[in-house]
């Protein structure tokens, strides 16, 4: 199971085991459909970010692995532990990484049109607030002089990324290539290069702003190249603003994006090439400009998330049409209310094992389907996989990543429970849903609950 | 207003009233992101479709409201006043069917791989189970068995709509066409016409199966055309199980995918032609075979809830870029986790009105964006809107359909309130969702609770 990563084996019934606990043991007490966290996974992961910069970058990194990928308190948990820090986007997110006791120095808040509270959320905590625009730079001024306080800043800036503007960028989702140069510097993040130096003038003169850093992160999970392209622009424009005002950032954040190896995907950068090269980029461009190197922040989610988290779901049924369709199907009790990561280079292809039996022989091509309404409910879409059986335990490889944060109630299905496993234990980190909760906030007007069933007076005569 | 149908109005100081409310002040009670309900709208489109085919069929017809659309309570006991039915999927749906007050004669189950409970819940009911398959056939006697009860049973089938192998199926989802032949002869519901006819002979020998009826429903938004070559191709299958079997279904089930008018989009058909269209193919297939009409069920979902729907977000900030990504942006409070309707053959373009000025004046072509991480949080793309201020309520038109039944909570963002109005009244029918809320289900591993913050000694050391 070694293609899996460390904490993923087999024991001698060719069970799946992760992280030393028996999936027929999770779901045994748990039921399906699961998810399982595998603790020891994400500190490997983090670890080997946090290695790879390390060694790679001469001054401190601090590593904000992103909550939009998995904003559960548990993970969370896991890594502040590790002394990780968090990207928050909004009061829910920032509550997360607060609760879970990160360090504020460790956390940033990110968003286009912050509110007033999470503004305030951010001073009282001393967080960094990477302010998107100017004018929220005067709407932070003004929270700040309010508190009393001094709010810390980070400004972020949108690149023309003209050094690669012809390239075109492929992978499963834009198979014909989109133009990232286009589509970032006209998305709806972070100030131009101008307004950028503005803005940091601008902050410089306001009493109750720290101007601390400068944050640029592409939209896209990429390749190692783009990062040094955008790095270099990045850091041009960082000795721009420089020049004009005096000012250099102390933090230099460069977003995520960074790609994870998946079992049966194709081959992305090694996390080792993404830190060589963007760490070579920095130097090398401060260099360049007679800057001194600053802190870096650094803002990867999926490629600590992917691979921690699997899902497993328990076939129903089976149907077979050899007249009509021509195709197999396996029913399983998981849906794809669950598994929309939009943001997956991989298309939410995964892996998939029988958890009760890794040895199984035979294959089969087959869709494994959901329960939902929706006829694209297609959670392994023609794929060749052992003779599958009513009553087998299917585990979804790689679900650590986003398909939890957009996990939608679509026909009023309750979600999936949550387990996090570590050296053969197990814990419930999030709980069940039920029906109860899906309607939990269901009212209806007074002036209907005493209605009679059938057509009113008003109604159109059928027939 | 017309243009929206005759629940919306401008009042004297051009804002936007919906069936006799003020939406300026239905924010100001309730806040925003808001959903709003109409419930005269809602009546006024399941009257609009139980009319048409009431004037066009010559025996009962039952009209199953589609509940995937749109599963809240409130909205739900609007459709059981008119004497309307529902479709629902799962124990969920069923809920909130039974909650609202439904006929049970009136409620039909569908769905894959059901479970023991949703079959018994149906039994006990005593409402329509949609079998998808000969397996869940024995399911459903056993189940019914175990209960000492009968089983209402309705059979599913697929068809091979030979007749339109060759048409391309064209909308705004599928710009160069998809075949929908292949399609949805493929999927994952129903039977093939040859077990489907050997299922009714299985039925009509199991005790405790009662067969009522036979079921088809194409998976897309389609024209009245499409339905007219499945309904002659369902008619003729069930001539053939007739002859094999003796049995006729004294229900005939249609299914849905009526597209509905919208403001500023494509010219769909009117329910008259669909109703007139259908209504005259099965008459006379039925005529052919020499068998008498049936009970018409069907199942429309968006058609009802589309227009009856609006969304009023308020407007944070703009951000003007001319030099760079020659963009201007309006940034509102709600996101595209509640604009996530997968099935919309318009792909969420919904008409953008501001609500507390309908009358202002001057054109500016903007990107409407949320708040979430995600570069593609777009509202509304590249939209030609009169001049946006500051604290504008825009209001979306037409979401009353699948936008909140699969709404997410991706960066921990709760999700909106929805208000009923009707006759000038209104009343909170879906509460705000909190943070306390989003979080409800969240749990740490006692073994993580009591560490410190900070690297532990088997840590990688940075640097």
């Amino acid at each position: 199971m070694g293609q899996f990563g460390p904490y993923l084996e087999a024991n001698a019934q060719n069970e799946l085991v992760i992280d030393g606990v028996r999936v027929a043991e999770l779901v045994e007490r748990h039921g399906t459909p699961l998810f399982v966290l595998s603790e020891n996974t994400i500190r490997y992961n983090y670890r080997r970010i946090h290695g790879a910069f390390s060694r790679a970058y001469p001054n401190e990194i601090i590593v904000c692995v992103g909550m939009k990928g998995n904003w559960g308190l548990a993970a969370r948990r896991v890594i502040v532990d590790e002394g990780g820090g968090g990207d928050a986007f909004g009061l829910g997110e920032l509550t997360v990484a607060m609760m879970a006791g990160s360090e504020p120095r460790r956390i940033v808040v990110n968003g286009t049109n912050k509110s007033e509270e999470v503004i305030a959320a951010a001073i009282d905590l001393g967080v960094l607030n990477q302010v998107d625009d100017a004018d929220e730079l005067e709407l932070v001024q003004r929270v700040a002089c309010e508190l009393g306080r001094k709010a810390r800043v980070s400004l972020r800036i949108r690149l023309p990324l003209a050094a690669i503007a012809d390239v075109q960028y492929v992978d499963n989702r834009y198979p014909t290539g989109i133009s990232p140069s286009f589509w970032e510097r006209t998305f709806k993040f972070g100030m131009d290069p101008a307004t950028f130096t503005a803005a940091a003038q601008r902050a410089l003169e306001l009493d109750h702003i720290a101007l601390e850093g400068a944050m640029y992160h592409g939209g896209i999970p990429r390749r190692a190249g783009f990062f040094r392209e955008e790095t270099e622009e990045l850091v041009d424009c960082i000795a721009v603003t420089r020049h004009k005002t005096g000012w250099v950032p102390a933090y230099l954040n460069i977003g995520g994006g960074f790609v994870p190896e998946r079992h049966g995907a194709d081959d992305p950068p090694s996390i080792d090439e993404y830190a060589g090269t963007i760490s070579r980029a920095i130097v090398e461009r401060y260099a360049v400009h007679g800057l001194p190197v600053p802190i870096l922040l650094m803002e990867p989610g999926r490629y600590c998330w992917d691979s921690a988290g699997l899902w497993v779901v328990r076939v129903g049924a089976r149907k077979v049409d050899r007249v009509l369709a021509g195709k197999t199907w396996i029913y399983v009790d998981g849906n794809t209310n669950e598994m929309g990561d939009p943001f997956d280079p991989r298309c939410g292809v995964h892996h998939v094992l029988i958890a009760n039996d890794l040895s199984r022989s035979g294959s089969e091509v087959v869709d494994v389907c959901g329960q939902t309404c929706n006829a694209a409910d297609i959670l392994a879409r023609g794929r060749s996989l052992p003779q599958i059986r009513v009553g087998d335990m299917l585990a979804f490889m790689d679900m650590g990543a986003y398909n939890e944060s957009f996990a939608n109630q679509s026909n009023a299905i309750p979600r999936s429970a949550t387990v996090m496993v570590a050296n053969g234990r197990a814990a419930l980190v999030r709980r069940r849903e039920t029906i109860a909760d899906v309607l939990s906030r269901e009212l209806v007007p007074t002036w209907l609950m005493a209605r009679q069933t059938g057509p009113t007076a008003a109604t159109p005569t059928a027939r």
